[in-house]
């Protein structure tokens, strides 16, 4: 299985990310596990013009983040991962949203909305804190004491 | 009405702190609208001895960030904190908890256990999310887009 974590963000909004050292930092730590990847799209319909292409090779599963989403605990985000991988998925997208929120097209597309949390974020911190749950959930599957350690 | 945005960490945690400086960064936008500081504390009992003497002067406010505490959006935070302020609160201490959590006494002493969601995140981004979430309550208030605009 591999893990996309995909982006809407126009490039005023991505100039002023000064934490995507430390999300990518996340994200390799992540790589240890499971094949993971970073990506940028300009748009919504983007996104999910790139996800039709990826559809005629594989089935892929779309989580979009959204703060009225379903809430999940880190342990029940790294279940719900590992579910997907063990039911034969070879495509995971999690992605964080426009400024402005998801369209009913991305919403009626997606697998599941997932929230973090009802409090509303900057789209910088919104990818780094996605980048340190997918590299907590692999390190509460693999045993390794990172969750339990904080 | 002077916040205090404190921190349970000892010196292995606070070595590892790489953000920070965003972390100073929103307290100090925060600070053109409150009054508003960071502070560390060895340990639980370090911050509930410096409450008790804050407590000989005013009647602190004591917030714990806890994952099984009340869920907020930012907005309905922003009302809070204002509605504290409002009611002629001197002190607010808004802290982020010891890496296994709080214990029974300061859950007692607690007047709001505040949840940012059901995730369990490391001890820095937890500062990072609270100073951010702070900064954000102020330019509600004062009407600034900032909120409006992510």
């Amino acid at each position: 299985m591999k893990l996309f974590l995909a982006s809407i963000s126009t490039a005023r909004i991505r100039a002023k990310s000064v934490t995507d050292a430390l999300t990518e930092d996340y994200v390799a730590r992540a790589s240890r596990y499971i094949s993971c990847a970073t990506q940028f799209h300009d748009s919504e319909i983007a996104l999910l013009t790139w996800l039709e292409r990826v559809a005629a090779r594989t089935v892929p599963v779309l989580i979009l983040l959204d703060s009225r989403g379903k809430q999940l605990s880190s342990d029940d985000f790294a279940e719900h991962l590992i579910r997907l991988r063990d039911s034969g998925v070879q495509s995971v997208i999690l992605a964080v949203g426009p400024p402005d929120g998801w369209s009913p097209l991305a919403r009626a597309r997606a697998d599941l909305l997932l929230s973090f949390g009802l409090i509303t974020l900057p789209h910088n911190l919104a990818r780094l804190l996605l980048a340190e749950q997918v590299y907590r959930a692999f390190t509460i599957l693999a045993g390794h004491p990172y969750h339990s350690g904080h």
